[in-house]
């Protein structure tokens, strides 16, 4: 089959041997490949896929399942689904764990089913496993416009809390459109001001990809009690943590990656996400957003899209 | 009545107004009150008290309530009981908010229940309901001859944690005797080996009175999925925090403290304590450990034996 991989830090396609269904696992014929900023990071050689992964990126796709590996039950060859990945995303087919597969909720195409598993699970387990995000509490995204972003201020309002994300002027129509209540561009705009004067109080919680660059106002602007989680380090890994100011807000920071959790806690996310998010989903309550699909051959393009930013929502590969 | 009062960072017995029991709060005669490391804090202007609490000092009692103040229902004067309070404790009577009440665990004289409602409030709302400390995991407690370490060590092993404290060598044999399964002098060896050695993987939780001087070192300590929390910043405030290594372990750092909650929370965390930790106190799973008694004139010798960390459990102090 054919597959994008990474040489020298670029992406090339090239002819790869077909992935076999292991133990616990099955085969997915591709339809659908989500781009991810890991991907991109992982290209650049700072994510390194985890023992066992394929060494080409793609952290989730959605399409057929066409081949069953001994000790799994509960699927069939045909079956349509969407899937989270540890890498080999971007390739014609690809083993899954099958605790890692997930219905396509009803009423979506398969390449729109490519586009939730990688943010649904990453938004699930910190705002609503970690981090408790309650009904009435505030939410801030960093980040709006991505992938994460448009995905987890359509949950937070689905969730019944108040929603600020930040985001270049340009996309923040698009945003409103999605339900936030604030945006705030960050290149002309104090979002520590923003969100404190939006409710009066700060963030409860922050959902942050920029990392230590953001880490002082980020606490700032936490609200009493506040729970910042970093899921991206833009902007460096290491700032100084006033434990003072946190514990005068009795605040917590914390920070995860999905990829490297062990196959146990990635099945039961995926459970949960199956059981609490998909319903909304087909409730239209929170949709899959997409900002285009590219040929799998164009993964090169895609990547250079999203480090550019300009895009609102996912980027899609198709085999 | 008599209280003891800061005065130039010195404790002074003078003569007080009585306090009255307002909306919601009952008075309590003090039979014994107990001393905690933020009271030093406080004598030396460093953690004043939040608004409406008294000036002086004390942030846990136990007495006989004489007076009932409007809107408080289930109290009555005569009653034995336990209290949380904001401050005021070094004193014959006290206010204190109906919430703050906690009965006086069956079995246990008025002394001995003067000794836990501050360190049982603090360990749970810390280690139980915001970092979940399971059964089976590690609980590792610096500190662990004060009042909240003895207390901490016998309520992680009444969990079915195991846990890990550091102690000078001269206060092993006691908290072994608490049940504690590895103990570390902080002054000869580290912790971060030891903790790894002792399960393969580090520290689930980490309950941490030391601050900045620790932080890096703790977060080294953690095991994948591990949660600091830190509640004292006798090591400093200030610290360089690696998000990437808290990514790698998908941990969390938090901080908090009891007398700055809002009166609803405090109220939550005092019932909490009292249908899940009293039934432990009442089994002797977890006993109070008073290190020495004094009485309320002394209470000046009472702090000058907290600052030389010679004690092991709690201090208290008799009006």
């Amino acid at each position: 089959m054919h597959a994008i991989v990474i040489e020298d830090k670029q992406l090339v396609r090239r002819e790869v041997p077909d992935p076999s269904a292991g133990e616990g696992e099955v085969v997915v014929d591709v339809t659908a490949a989500g781009v991810n900023r890991a991907d991109v990071a992982q290209r650049q050689g700072h994510y390194p896929p985890p023992p066992g992964a394929p060494d080409y990126p793609g952290l989730e796709c959605a399409g057929v399942i066409s081949a069953v590996g001994p000790g799994v039950s509960g699927h069939h060859v045909g079956e349509r689904v969407s899937a989270l990945l540890a890498g080999g995303g971007y390739a014609e087919r690809v083993a899954v764990p099958a605790g890692q597969l997930l219905p396509v909720p009803t009423g979506l195409s398969l390449t729109e089913a490519a586009a939730l598993p990688e943010v649904s699970c990453t938004v699930w387990s910190n705002v609503v496993d970690r981090d408790r995000l309650r009904k009435g509490e505030t939410l801030l995204v960093h980040g709006g416009g991505s992938g994460i972003g448009t995905f987890a201020i359509q949950l937070g309002k689905a969730l019944g809390a108040s929603v600020v994300a930040t985001a270049r002027t340009s996309k923040h129509d698009g945003l409103r459109a999605l339900g936030a209540d604030l945006l705030i561009d960050y290149s002309t705009d104090d979002f520590v001001t923003g969100v404190r004067a939006f409710n009066g109080r700060g963030a409860d919680v922050i959902l942050d990809i920029v990392g230590a660059k953001y880490l002082s106002r980020n606490i700032e602007a936490l609200a009493p009690g506040g729970r910042l989680t970093v899921i991206g380090m833009q902007g460096g890994r290491k700032a100084e943590l006033d434990l003072g100011l946190l514990m005068a807000k009795r605040a917590s920071v914390s920070s995860t990656s999905l990829r490297a959790r062990p196959l146990a806690d990635k099945a039961r996310i995926v459970a949960a996400v199956a059981r609490d998010v998909w319903p909304l989903v087909e409730a239209g309550a929170v949709k899959p957003i997409i900002h285009t699909t590219l040929p799998l051959a164009e993964a090169a393009k895609a990547h250079e899209l999203m480090e550019s930013s300009d895009h609102l929502g996912k980027i899609l590969l198709t085999p």
